[in-house]
């Protein structure tokens, strides 16, 4: 069993990050790479993973993502986590990727997706991980979400 | 209209990258980060495109992902991409990643996706882009697991 | 003038960033380099100057450093950061750097520090920035932080 | 010994790797560093002496390099590379560089070099590999090429 | 005790790094970040301290850091550092920073900083470092600077 | 004409870099990659070249690199460089790589080689550079190998 309670509340597995785009990041185009994106999308759903099981985790799938919005070189990224449903030793982690101009403050949804991490104990093999509820509005929501995407898969 | 002729065959987009991961490339359990085989499936998918359709391309969405097999360090990845079918400005890239064992020269499949690039021209619009045909038995399966994919998306 | 309002909430410019630390960004002991840390702090510092002011920034000076808790691989490091008090043109920007345990969930204060960050605009010269009100408890104190800095300086 | 049967064919180590050239990897004039060049160079004779021998190798020494085509930020770059012929424990890896414009389809040879790799056993010491032959004509002539080196240097 | 001396000249520790700022380095206004300049900073300290002591060393503190001149792409940027004090276990390491016109010759100071380190054993504990002292008028000077700011701090 | 006066001292263009060899510079062995070396001899010479020439440069070749030493995670890596004899618009820069234990201060040579740079104007084309002398004992034999190397080519 990981080294959690039985139940967690999502807002423990809560991540975000804000990323300034700088002109390495980008084409000849001077927007992004998507792989960048999908990098950020990664590394939020492993940490929003680690802190909802205490355990360390790899990757066992990313839903399809769907690149709205480019993102500028002097953009900035807001990616958000959140543990959303879980398994025996899965978790399903929504995750929210934003651009943001600094310059007026407005913010478009670039992405969203959701990313399978298994937790992983301390031999290599699969733990056992914490179910999770939401509190507010928005987290019932956001485990919602995880549940119709199970349905429509 | 694109720099390119009416049709391509689908050799004109083939790409090969094997890459040899290093310790810095993978977490506590030696193994690589998700977000980095991401990365490389869109670098490949975006040179492939590049390729068939002499265009700058950009990402607009990626299929889902499943990682079967762990990549650790020391071990080689080898990706591999073909555009497989086309729309108007439209490009579907099939992705294949397996990972090489250098010790015995062993592949297993890491992973395979579908990457939709769609190409821009200089004024920042999206681009004609060429019809793909395929001439080996090989490169007719390509083009039919992605006329499936569209049926069953 | 910027493009923002006379003043602005301490809550517009608020940023956080999680990072999960890796191998590669660590030395024999396992310890994150300082240095990497210090890049934290500036880019988390850069991203809330550009959220008040709205307007590109450049790094004007760093206060003082003092690393109190050493950084693992594995570890998640937080950069919190606040546009925390406003001259003509420049801000003084507040960050708060912790380390969080995934296994257990502790949270350990590493460091905090000022950074002043100066607005420019678009003929490379400084631009003039909003005033900051801070509207909760925190919020006051961290006003109150900075200014307590100003003093013995 | 190696892991290695005592002769492979030379297709055992081909090696290809194309990269897209971003803004980052470039200076002022836009065109690509030397440097990163060389590390392609190094790295798919790497791999392709890890083929070959199925050991860890090291570096020992890279022949002269000229660079007769400028590498522009949005050009591909494609490094192949093939052991050659082998000593005792060192392998001599034919590495070839070109440049690819993506508009065009053209290519321009950059650079070729010959780079010698030791494989290295659990112990740390060189390791016996297994000896080269070719069997298309192709292969025959970098074999006949890496032989004329020899007798040149 | 250290695996060095009782005492060592200060040149014993002297480290010099040249790095040409790429605009991989640089914002949108093409000038550096400042947490590039941090983390040069840090690393320079780090090595000179590992010289003086022999020993592995984590950063401790930094003292605040004035950016008086902005770094351009295409600059020079070089970074010097002596161990200029010593405590028991800690040694307080004087960094040069200035921005070279390649164009020119001409040289700016960008910034100077004082970074504590402390040399840490195989054990991970505080390790005994030797005095340091000066031959040359310069040298006695960054020692003298050195002193002052522990009085003025 | 290049913006420099017709002869400078070699002392004009002397450059040193003191690398710290991080684990992620590092293969299995723990030994840096060779590729690694190979990128900080282009970075010294085009640094050397432009402060000799006052121009952007590019790199025409390399002269072959031999590896005589492993450069171990933890050790430091020293790089020198001088401009050693130069053409109309070609600069020959000798560059000199030594691996230093820091436990012990102990230096061996990890490799010489000699780099062409070619000076570039702001039309792209080769500009002329200024002729190089030597004053000291030990520059004067940097200019004497140069010549040597010219002879044995
Ligand atoms: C993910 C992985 C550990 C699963 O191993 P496994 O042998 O299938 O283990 P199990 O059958 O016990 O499955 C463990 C859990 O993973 C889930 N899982 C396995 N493959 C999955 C996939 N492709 N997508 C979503 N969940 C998956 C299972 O449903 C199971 O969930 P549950 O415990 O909540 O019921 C394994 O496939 C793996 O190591 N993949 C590579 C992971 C990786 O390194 N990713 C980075 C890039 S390669
Ligand atoms: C992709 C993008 C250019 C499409 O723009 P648009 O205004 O929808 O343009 P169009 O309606 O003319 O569509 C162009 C093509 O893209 C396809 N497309 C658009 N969104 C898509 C998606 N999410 N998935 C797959 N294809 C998509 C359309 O079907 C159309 O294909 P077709 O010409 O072959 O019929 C735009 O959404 C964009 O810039 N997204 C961000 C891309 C990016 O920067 N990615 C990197 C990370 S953010
Ligand atoms: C390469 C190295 C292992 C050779 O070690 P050594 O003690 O000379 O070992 P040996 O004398 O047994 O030589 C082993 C093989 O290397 C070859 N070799 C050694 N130095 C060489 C050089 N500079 N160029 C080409 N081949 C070389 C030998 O000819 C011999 O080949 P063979 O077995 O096919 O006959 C050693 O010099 C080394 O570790 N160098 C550093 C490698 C490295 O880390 N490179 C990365 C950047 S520093
Ligand atoms: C180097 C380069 C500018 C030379 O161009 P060119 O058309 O041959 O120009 P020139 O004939 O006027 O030669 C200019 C100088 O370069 C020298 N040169 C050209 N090729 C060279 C080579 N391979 N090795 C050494 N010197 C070389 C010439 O001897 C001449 O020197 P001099 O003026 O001192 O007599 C050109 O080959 C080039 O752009 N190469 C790519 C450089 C690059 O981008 N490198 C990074 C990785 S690809």
């Amino acid at each position: 069993m990981s080294k959690r309670k039985e139940t967690q509340p999502i807002s423990r597995s809560h991540t975000l990050q804000s990323h300034l785009v700088s002109p390495s990041d980008t084409n000849h185009l001077q927007t992004i790479f998507g792989g960048n994106v999908l990098a950020y999308i990664d590394e939020a759903a492993a940490i929003a993973a680690m802190r909802h099981s205490g355990e360390i985790v790899v990757t066992a799938s990313v839903d399809s993502v769907d690149f709205h919005a480019a993102v500028k070189s002097g953009d900035l990224v807001n990616v958000e986590a959140w543990v959303a449903s879980t398994g025996r030793t899965s978790m399903v982690v929504y995750v929210h990727v934003s651009v943001e101009n600094p310059a007026t403050g407005d913010m478009k949804t670039t992405t969203t997706s959701f990313v399978t991490m298994v937790a992983i104990d301390d031999q290599g093999k699969p733990a056992k991980v914490p179910a999770v509820f939401g509190e507010t509005e928005e987290e019932k929501q956001i485990i919602e979400l995880a549940r119709n995407r199970k349905n429509g898969r």
